[in-house]
């Protein structure tokens, strides 16, 4: 019989190269710095090339691939009336990873501080607090039981109910709707989720308690990976309309510059424009600047902005916006052909297959 | 034997005469808008000028004058050395109004929006999650059993522990501290303490739950009370820094116009000054703007402000000010000789009296 720890694993997801680079940080915090004993996986979706996939496939165990509107799925007719489902459903395929008893999702914009295989003694739907609204977990670290049959019914769920937020937390929220006030052991300590601005909501408790935290989770939408990195002084400077606390952020570019970007193969730069690019050039050059702006901000990332209930509700996702893409895709030839990639809405449609990598290191020997 | 709506109360406290207004208007949302079966009680201290407290009689049950470093504290002379904790005791003494089996206590900056009576079904000590660190408790609405042996427990508590966030939330935080992870039943679901900001942190949770929402919170340096209103078109002006949500404000006003203005005393415009002189005068003019400026802010508005965590750490509360003022001080001619009135931090020494207001309203027949 296996393991517990080849049993058990913890989940991310990349839906193009820059989160890639998110979920390369991730994995190495977990394996190096937190020292886990469990497998890591990765899912990925098309967005995500060929030679960022080898990539990752040297710190993760398992690259699964996703891709939306599998022709397995009863309710595929039905998903192609509703587009604006289809990001949503992405995360919820960590439920068909049944080869484990039991998984930890973690979004790529969260970090591991410290060890925290603990969670795996919760069961699901454990997930910390959400900081906007505290009745709602925050779907960004959640423990979960992978099984056909929750998928099925999310799913149906999903499809019966949408989501109130347009994302997956707003969805998971109401299919695990007792999670507020059911069992307390569902209520993961904040420690394992805490929003990096906590530090300027509340202060005094940031101070108080930030030995204590486990998991850093960079919301809103600009990234660890979009703040300017000087390569001679190895320092990162915060922007302040991140509000994201600076030592979270030194932590993220220490574990990026020591373990991801020396690893980076060079041909990336070549191969792939913008951020990742220019982050897999870093090494050739001395004293640079990196990053530094949002305009950075790709469709794709909106897109995943969109999908953490992190809308621009006034800027380019503002409701007129999307209903104008709409209108116009729906004056199209049909929703086969349409060409949702300036929309945040985008679906593609192919298989899943699972690909376990070949370089994955091997998983520390049980504490 | 009394009724259960003799022995159960919602408690609130003002501090001067500006935080009055809002226990006015929160006393009027609990009697007229929720219709509450329950007694109603203010705390005073000698802050609330006599015409105020003539005022706060035709509202509340009963009005509970506190006043810090009473003689009968045992602890008090310890007390003379820790003027820091003395703003954070004058909630406390909530918990001495025996004469109570069970009370809410709301703080003067909330409003209830529906009836919450149901709230004394609950245990000491049930309060909802604070938004900036949602495993703790916001401090604004909790659920306590008044005991003398609890209220010594707290202020032994006090002196040996401080409070982390300089408040009375940092300090029952950590005197009820299983809070987060022992009782699901002790979390208040967070429509019994929303911050009026919450539509901006998770607007789609905020639009999901808004119709549930029974009592606001306006956390913040900028109050109600602070806000432009027009008494032509009866409508108030949300002001962008506060980040409250123009309907809640609206509401706030309304009562305030209706049930609270109407009802003052003209006489208080030419005892005071300020913002209460220039609200009892509103009836007077027409068509007239009235407030609208965060310069309205007093010392004691910051002092209360500070009491609930919502410090100016870079201005006029910046840790230097203040060792500078207690500096200050401390070279004078002794502790009782101290003038704290232009920090944060005031301590005047006098007797607690109870005075059963005379003019107080029957309570509603028990539903």
């Amino acid at each position: 019989m296996a393991e517990r720890g080849d049993r058990e694993a913890f989940v991310t997801l990349a839906t193009n190269d820059t989160y890639a680079l998110g979920c390369l940080v991730l994995g190495n915090s977990l394996r190096q710095r937190a020292q886990t004993t469990r497998k890591l996986v990765v899912m990925i979706t098309s967005g995500v090339t060929q030679p960022m996939r080898n990539q990752l496939s040297r710190v993760f165990d398992m690259i699964y691939d996703v891709n939306l509107l599998d022709s397995r799925d009863a309710a595929n007719l039905q998903l192609l009336g509703r587009p604006d489902l289809s990001v949503t459903f992405t995360k919820l395929h960590c439920w068909r990873l049944t080869m484990f008893d039991k998984a930890v999702f973690l979004d790529a914009d969260t970090l591991v501080l410290q060890n925290v295989d603990e969670l795996f003694d919760r069961e699901e739907l454990s997930a910390a607090p959400d900081a906007g609204w505290p009745d709602c977990f925050n779907s960004g670290v959640f423990v979960f039981r992978p099984s056909e049959e929750t998928y099925d019914s999310l799913l149906k769920f999903a499809m019966s109910q949408g989501s109130f937020d347009g994302g997956d937390q707003g969805l998971l929220n109401m299919y695990f709707r007792d999670w507020a006030t059911k069992d307390i052991a569902k209520h993961l300590p904040f420690i394992y989720n805490v929003v990096s601005q906590a530090f300027y909501s509340y202060l005094p408790a940031f101070t108080q308690f930030k030995d204590f935290v486990k998991i850093v989770h960079f919301i809103g939408a600009t990234k660890p990976w979009h703040h300017p990195y000087n390569t001679a002084t190895k320092e990162v400077t915060p922007l302040p309309e991140s509000g994201h606390n600076k030592d979270y952020l030194q932590i993220w570019w220490d574990i990026f510059m020591t373990l991801v970007q020396p690893t980076l193969d060079p041909s990336l730069r070549e191969q792939m424009g913008g951020l990742v690019g220019e982050l897999a050039a870093l090494s050739l050059q001395s004293g640079v600047t990196c990053g530094g702006s949002q305009a950075h901000l790709s469709e794709q990332e909106r897109k995943l902005n969109w999908e953490r209930g992190q809308v621009d509700y006034l800027g380019a996702d503002k409701f007129d916006n999307i209903k104008q893409k709409l209108d116009q895709s729906m004056k199209g030839p049909g929703t086969e052909g349409v060409d949702f990639s300036s929309t945040p809405f985008k679906g593609t449609s192919s298989s899943i297959s699972i690909s376990v990598s070949s370089k994955a290191k091997a998983p520390n020997p049980k504490k």
